[in-house]
């Protein structure tokens, strides 16, 4: 699913380029984005007393995005085992195409005790949906 | 009372100076310090049910900082009538002295209910301890 | 002019709000919307060597925004007189129309040397479009 | 080498817990300070035209950080072939020892073109240096 961000002035750095820390927020927004467009927002969610925190990040900078490119962010589910869910994102340009970023980040699914939840068989429709996410 | 900070490199923006939210930052910085200094640390101020919202910011940028600058921040409280609080901010470099930022931030205190607090009548001796963070 | 924000979870703090920090960078992004409506976009600017630097910030935050709220953000120019531009925003909840925040930024605007431009003189074209943004 | 960061109000999200975009940010706060107790500031590099952009990061999170925690910094090079250096990360609570979170990032050296830089050869007095920032 792409997502689209509009690179800020605030998020550039004295190098003239976007600050390396702002690509992990831009993951965030892109898989804000991925689930409400799921049906799956944060107060659906929050209602049901789940949540998903990020258990570890990772990106490899490929080349730099500037103020005021426009970059894309395609976002897919790439692993999902019904515990741990694995989220890839590519940042591209979206003039030139130009790979920008690549990263993932993992998440588990908590109840509102910090207990796991096993997404398939606790909450199987959210599982599909989820499912549904991959390629 | 004096704050010290350190600029950081992600505080900077691709004018190489730091940008002028971050001030704001510096500022709540300041005056969570202060807070613990008087022995008001939030931990604190949670377990009596005491929030202390923000409700108006100013910042005159009088000149830059840069990276890997140290500032010094003199905060002191500049009004306090028991209900709303004013704390004002003066940024200078920590070689030169030269200021770099005024600005001032305002509060009141809600408890738990969202309800004011009058703070000399509520909690006279915090209230002592806070006017003793005027000049 | 009209700016639509949608608020990020990142941009949220442990009272579940946004923090009045990112009011300040919201403003930007709606200055720097204003000024690509205007065709005044940064690299336009940039290229005729002319930076506007925030000489002052001032907020009054009115009622809190949460995640993952959508706010409209109301720019406009309330003050220019060729030096100093203010810019003045007010922020709306886009679904009650409730004022989150009023604030505004001042500006100058300064050549690659760092010496300030009348632009009423100097730029009377773009003068014109500042003052075009003023109600 | 140890850094020791103070978590700040503003570095919290609605979980009540450190946003983890912010470890990345803590991730070059101990790298600025572990060049800095080697001799090498931003200062230094930046007048000899050395640059050091992030490659890439990692971080994994293993437990929660919330205001206002202290918490110490590890930072040792544990990868320097004199192209690629890779700085690695442990952050632990100050009281606890508890490892609230572990991560890398990776940095190559361009000079003032953009030309990637083999330090072993062009600087092997840095070379040795930050080799010594090895365990």
């Amino acid at each position: 699913m792409r997502y689209v961000h509009k690179v800020q002035y605030y998020e550039t750095d004295q190098m003239k380029i976007v600050h390396h820390s702002n690509y992990i927020r831009w993951f965030e927004e892109t898989r804000v984005y991925m689930m409400e467009q799921m049906g799956l927002g944060y107060g659906k969610m929050e209602e049901m007393g789940i949540i998903s925190p990020v258990m570890a990040i990772n990106a490899e900078y490929k080349s730099m995005c500037r103020f005021p490119d426009i970059v894309n962010i395609d976002g897919v589910v790439s692993e999902f085992n019904g515990v741990k869910m694995v989220v890839s994102y590519t940042v591209r340009d979206s003039v030139t195409g130009e790979v920008r970023c690549k990263g993932e980040s993992t998440h588990c699914f908590l109840d509102s005790n910090g207990k796991l939840i096993r997404m398939d068989r606790a909450y199987p429709e959210i599982y599909q949906m989820l499912k549904g996410l991959m390629e």
